[in-house]
């Protein structure tokens, strides 16, 4: 678990605070109604999630996520879309891939606190909720089974990434080997 | 989450059963003693943890895990060392790597009850302690703070190797965008 730096807030006072998610609940369960990460979240439990999370918006070409920064959030898209680009061997950015609404990013350093991995810049208007470390740790002391709830949609994301990007690695690895 | 099939069974079936882990927790205390993922365990929470697995003896060659199987358990290399193997796209068998006491096994599959990505052979006489996604949903239920332990655990090392992956796969991207 690494220490929290300044950057943590840096990224986020940037943006525009639209408060707690707990004051949006309705637009909330609108917006994460079909995000495959709440399947089997009930009514109560976004809820009750909500008023760990807060919300962001941020301007088109604003970042939101900077790749190498010491923080730990991770986050909903609400609304809008978001690209992520990294930097390659050569200082040189790429952009990888975007996301839209109901896309979670950032999971990996709010879970083991190592820098990021990527940036993430808003494509157009684009609405977060944020979701930090902190808020977990309170939700498994407090709310143990909407803790368990989570930290089971948590493995089983990373779990799916880890083999779609080992099937794209092993492919590579092959392509690499044939030619 | 996938129904189980009776391969599930039939690994495990071909190995020696060494009954339950419990019998054995100080073994598996002195086993384990130096394996990251109980790093923050306490010895009570790896006492009430033996009671839900199971250990086995697997002789050399033996197959402990079979790539396409539905099975859902994971394992802790208890003793001796494990190959993993997986078939490529001209269906040849490569060797990926080897791993020894105190490495975890086959986490994907528990998880997300999807069929096995690798191929586990005994290198040489190997003892495992096998996990079941039965006994997870049980410890989660009746004990809610071992549940959050192991998740916590779980997601932390899923995190943790889906950014290794993510650095490989984006070093071979880079090479043969290059060559």
């Amino acid at each position: 678990m690494t220490e929290n730096t300044s950057s943590s807030n840096y990224v986020l006072r940037q943006l525009v605070s639209l408060g707690s998610a707990s004051s949006m609940v309705e637009i909330i369960l609108k917006m994460l109604g079909h995000a495959q990460f709440f399947d089997d979240f009930t009514m109560d439990d976004i809820v009750m999630l909500s008023k760990f999370m807060a919300v962001y918006r941020a301007e088109p070409g604003q970042t939101i996520i900077r790749e190498g920064d010491h923080d730990d959030y991770m986050l909903f898209i609400l609304q809008g879309r978001i690209s992520i680009v990294k930097t390659d061997g050569n200082g040189e950015r790429r952009a990888m891939t975007s996301v839209g609404p109901g896309a979670t990013l950032g999971e990996m350093s709010m879970i083991d606190g190592e820098p990021r991995f990527a940036t993430c810049i808003a494509i157009d208007t684009t609405t977060i909720a944020v979701f930090a470390r902190d808020s977990m740790v309170k939700i498994i002391m407090e709310e143990p089974a909407l803790g368990s709830k989570i930290l089971i949609k948590l493995v089983t994301l990373l779990s799916q990434r880890l083999r779609e990007t080992s099937v794209s690695l092993l492919q590579h690895l092959e392509r690499s080997n044939t030619v």
